[in-house]
């Protein structure tokens, strides 16, 4: 007989300071029912992400009701919220387009404690927007920056603010930008010295590594 | 018998407002000296890009005698310069590495007897080095832009300014963006409308079309 | 509490002398019935791009009573049309199924007040066509083309007008053309002096920077 | 002990109408002198391509004494030329540096028996070049087409002319042209029919391909 | 107000020997009926391409009826089929995946006159069955050869006949293969001397090459 | 008359140590069932592969009765099982989403008569949880890893084995990682020696070359 | 006349936390030696980076005297040194080849005052030389990761310890993973959350970030 | 003080099978004289890969002297030869430009003990040279076969052979084929189950991967 089909690192969270979260896009329903109920089982609490509204509607009711389900974001928290508290992360976001994308961050930080606020649709073609928020920008310890299309948003960012910016290039656009590509070029290949870069539409890795870096200050 | 290995086509100009010049990369010295001695015995000017300082050493003296070249721009023209006079087109260069490309548009502008000033430098990551120079760029009637690494510069710029913009992308950069990739991706998925692209490094092809621009007016 | 998830940008106009213009693609009918409300409470005109008929089906009702919707081109107009004048642009499509790009440049330029005509179907495979309509593009100061496939029409037209060239690779082929690759290729590529490119099926930012090379002659 | 490291294809030219040719490039002197000897002692006529000059210039005195060697076209005939007869074969080089590929094509037809004239720089940004020369083209029963850059002149000739077109895309460019992909692109991608396409600098594909269309004629 | 949308190419037969066809992908129904209803007008036969059963059925029946329509190449052909000939074309297919190609190429064949026989399912995992049909290829003059995946049979079958081979890469395989990208680039690089290719998935393009070569030994 | 569309390969097994197989995938219901019907009459086991859940549906009941059908590896046999034998072949899969890889390597193994074990879930983020199964891994003589996303399990399971490790790259992941691009290169460039690979997603390849591994062993 | 053809950004430092910095490639020793002469007038401590030997010994000696030079990381520094002092920051390196790139982070770490140990060959092919480090690995706040090949160490490490982890792929390797490529792949795609990513070979970029990172701590 | 450059793996074979070796492109002279050092001084045989000519003759007379140094396969052997068993590999070249690689595949075999004949020149262009060998084919137990170009050996080599065949893309072609990139797809799309592949040029892995899959006979 095989194995399980899955190993649940509750350990994660003490070795690497950033609990076990479940990628779902690519799992069947029953595999990620059955992932709920050992955590339920464990008495864990865990976050789901990339799980799709139309993914989250084939879920047995009882495991949909044990979730607190976010369509804007497609994330979903087992076990309940915990306090918040503002300890300095911020996102922004380039467009309006950019939203699913940086709540996932938002949820994310959510899950692990963290407030943050998101500053939106400040993208670098009018520049009058990024600026106006420079002084909230300024204030942060550390700042996810989500943006689609040519991405310019991380390089004037990161000139700006002395804090650590994370870019998340997002699968917006078409053409050359399609799927994220030409933003995630600019992001890695960008003259603001001290910037880093996540994989495209991947809020949930920038959340972890704000995080992560608050923890280098302890 | 073969026909001759060049044809040139001086109607060029009265055709399409742009005078015939010649791309030298991947030519022999043989057929770059029969081009000239061509250009000579129908007593046209004749401008000449991608001569490399190795290239241009290569030429039978009485050749460079005849040219005027110019190594930080690897351009030569045969015939002599006209007067130039200040048309309204203006050139930005991100960084000092992209001086090349920028000098070969500018090269290109005099050959037609525009003057252009290049502003250099002025890349995002310290946005004030362009803000500082804004009064001055929106004087322009049209903007060449050249940038390497991300780019960046390309949206930012035209998001300021009611000229039109050509973005030059540049092949500066290491990693993703070797070889100009994603400046040319930033450029032509920048969020910035109305902002147009011309291939990496075509530093003569950004001035061939701000002189088409300047006629469109007329 | 989060800021709102956009700023519509009214100085742009003033600033770069193309209006604000919304890319529907990847919003929420929520997103964008805000944005609309946004415009109508401001007393703002607004051109809607990329909105698609399924999308624009899932507006309410009241929404797309005060849209002028044309899905031809996926665009719509809040604010009703302008008056129209023929300025000169000219719009070039190398076949039928390049439609749909050159109608969301049309639909862009009369928002802004310009009549351009649509010169369809001449492909450079039947070169006939392109040479029996030479006096009318001659006429134009500036022409926008569309061709997806190879884009071979980019080069052929470049060469043979004096007005400048704005080619938009369309995302029309299969295989090596498959998204539009080869025909952007192709134009950035191309041996014609002075033509410039935009993003693949980017009918909306050549018609932008028509207007601005318009703008550049004043 | 090992085999020996070559095994010459002598039957090929019975079995394909294509006689057999030795492709020199990664090839080292000694390698290829073993090969001309093994040719001399079966006393066959060899065709060598890709024999760089400076790769020339290290084979023995010896080997070189019995080779006929084109620096023009990097290729080498062993065994002298044979009498020419114009079979109805044309050779099409858009520009000056698509030289080199046009000789090895007409380099190959020449050592199969074939007359070849190669039209050159008839690019189409002056479309007037290659118009002037239609009833030549139209006259023959087999097209080789060169170009690098954007490779418009693919398109443009397969819909002027009766004759199958085989195009080569050339490694002249930079930027997105670079290395030949672009013409490449083009080629493949072509809105003309009947245009059938070889690997990037395969003058000698296009030769070979070219006979044996003839031959089909047969 | 605009021209039309189209323009029918009917000299392209004189001019080419290939007659115009339509390539409906990206087409709306509307184009599509009208054209049709052109070249009835005209009294012209007509081939389509890439006209998919659903788009077929959203036809009106009238237009339908006018049609004799394939579903397994997606093609139909206006004005009814004509005598056929047994002029010595193949096709060779290498996988049962591979069939819809070869079909398009043996209904454009038909359309044009030629009668061509498909040789199926001899990919060259399985040699033998390759070899078991050599009489039957050698005895074609042109050979048109259909492969997906790593397109082993292109170099095979140049390799083995004295006909011009032409490759079409089929989009039929995943991973590397996906889209024919893996067979396009096997068939390009091919070491075996004359073998010419077409686009991915193009067997209406080398069926017309076919013709082209049949032609060229007039 | 055409022939027919499939020559099924029955002495493959015997030829190369592999029966055949069908990748049903781009098939249409017709052609599966035509060869299902053909190996019934042949009196012959199969395994089809890549039979979608939507695919088999369409089959006709009589043929979907003679197969066994397994939806979570999407493959099908004909002919019914064999007894299976422990002889060494081991399956690891880096994550949950990567069983359907995985289980697909399984049935082909099970379908040659091997029965192999999948540990699942054992990715290197939480290290642990591979190397709790390290004596395990040690004991087969074969592995086989799945893995998508960054692909890192597999330079570090070939660091710590002496058998021979298969890659699997799945197509798990997005942005980078998009359709298993990732996992390919990383298996293809690790720096433990030893490891070979095989395409995307190629379950069925992977345990043919296994079985293949132990007949070497004979 | 033009502007001059560099704006130091001495400001930078207060602004972004990292001090203004030149990028050497190229750049040529005229413009170069302009920069240095330009920070002693300023009276400026200056870092130079990507300076490879050859470049550096074209200065003149003047300029060489006045830099100290590091050929193994191609940085040069003006304005001497200042006092280290340990402040948490690690460097490991996957393989001996990567010691360039990181020489390169840890330079920069010394122009800014941090004195940062490499932790050199310890590549998870051999994942004992890992886990014997792990207790110095885990005293760090931040850890910068220079790998390339297949870049599996980034996955390993950042699933081991709860410092943030800098992943900086390095050019190193041959086919699939020349110029960086899968090792940058391998970082983004990675699933260890947390992970962060500059581009390749960027060790200079990678300090900066972990300056910022110890800050955001503050 | 920073840890050694280098941390040798001696323990690698007992763990894998497969000993420790040094890849030479892009470490310095100095960090190989110090590995061969160490090697000496641990009294271990040792084998060094990828060291060129030029890099070889860099080194100290002294350590010359200790490596039985290959040009052709650019491989160096510390500590001797041992004797030498036929234990069944075979390897193939499908032409004379791949020998560097399949003899970098010999003499790792020979430094593991394992002599191997190379059978080259037998692409698949001239099919009969590859059948005229199908004997000493089918007698060995694993198969390394090396090619560049299109790489149409590997499927039908593996169609052929009931041994594993461990396909090796070598870097050898023009256009398309450059770098290797072509062969590789060929590889992995290859329909021939069982065939499994290495990084291109990677002899060394397919040699030490033949070995390993000789001890899961075991």
């Amino acid at each position: 007989m095989d194995s399980p089909e899955f190993q649940l690192d509750w350990d994660r969270e003490r070795r690497t300071g950033v609990a076990e979260a479940v990628f779902c896009q690519g799992k069947s329903p029953d595999q990620i029912e059955c992932i709920v109920e050992a955590a339920l089982t464990d008495g864990r609490r865990l976050l789901l992400t990339r799980l799709s509204g139309a993914a989250h509607a084939t879920l047995r009711t009882g495991t949909q009701d044990v979730l607190d389900y976010d369509p804007s974001s497609s994330t979903a928290v087992l076990g309940g919220g915990i306090a918040l508290a503002a300890t300095g992360i911020g996102i922004v976001a380039a467009g309006t387009s950019d939203m699913a994308v940086a709540r996932e961050a938002q949820r994310t930080l959510a899950f692990g404690g963290h407030r943050a606020e998101i500053i939106a649709d400040v993208g670098v073609a009018g520049l009058w927007r990024l600026l106006a928020r420079l002084d909230e920008l300024r204030a942060c310890r550390v700042l996810i920056a989500v943006a689609g299309m040519e991405g310019a948003l991380f390089s004037v960012l990161a000139g700006l603010v002395a804090a650590p910016v994370i870019a998340v290039p997002a699968s917006v656009g078409y053409g050359v930008a399609e799927g994220g590509k030409a933003a995630l070029s600019s992001a890695l290949a960008s003259c603001a010295p001290g910037l880093v870069v996540v994989n495209i539409d991947n809020g949930f890795g920038a959340a972890a590594a704000a995080i992560k870096m608050l923890r280098a200050a302890g």
